[in-house]
């Protein structure tokens, strides 16, 4: 069912340090800062040449990575986004299997456009995990 | 300098689970597990179309990911696995920007048979960063 990793979501709590870091000493091609004021964060996109990272900080009051900076001040690996090919498809399967669709169950927009899902953590391993439809 | 991401490496504490998780509700390519004694961990390789995901458990008493278990007991992202192509012109590069290399600073032979180092998270904004020589 899943295909690519699409993306690693790191959250750092220094946004410009976090993304020189990347470009100056890691070499990497790295975006400016793009505010995404209806998903509370701001983020960087380190593009490598098969997937992307993307680094986040908080945006606003109700930003829902606050209490993750919160709770890891230094910042650290915030979610891993798989690709599908049918976002409601995957949805059924998650489902009967058992694991737990955060929100009310329904993919919505994610930050890419396209539609989303995440995972519960503790149903997978520990791991917040996105779905994404290719 | 970095290029692919070469993997995603989770430590999980049921590997058996993990890995059912990944074939048989997510639909990936899913290895056996592998006992690394020499590295301190067994590992189910996750490949997927771009990348892999390396799902990690402790082996033996003096396992380097048994604190982090012991600390995330269900389970977590543990690292990132950048390639470059050459890991001495890497370390040099890394040093010279400040960038901690954890143990002696030399490069060792990591769990793919290749040379590897890794930095110090504080100096990645809260994240463990192997760089491995492709």
């Amino acid at each position: 069912m899943i295909g690519r990793l699409n993306h690693v979501a790191i959250v750092v709590p220094d946004l410009a340090a976090a993304a020189e870091s990347y470009r100056g000493i890691l070499g990497a091609e790295v975006s400016e800062p793009l505010d995404m004021p209806e998903h509370g964060v701001t983020t960087v996109f380190v593009t490598l040449p098969n997937t992307k990272i993307e680094l986040l900080h908080p945006l606003g009051e109700g930003s829902p990575i606050r209490t993750f900076l919160e709770r890891h001040p230094s910042g650290g690996m915030h979610h891993l986004c798989y690709e599908v090919a049918d976002i409601y498809a995957a949805r059924d399967r998650l489902a009967e299997a058992g694991l737990r669709v955060l929100g009310d169950g329904e993919p919505r927009i994610g930050a890419h456009g396209k539609p989303v899902l995440f995972l519960h953590p503790k149903d997978m391993h520990g791991t917040l995990v996105e779905i994404e439809q290719a």
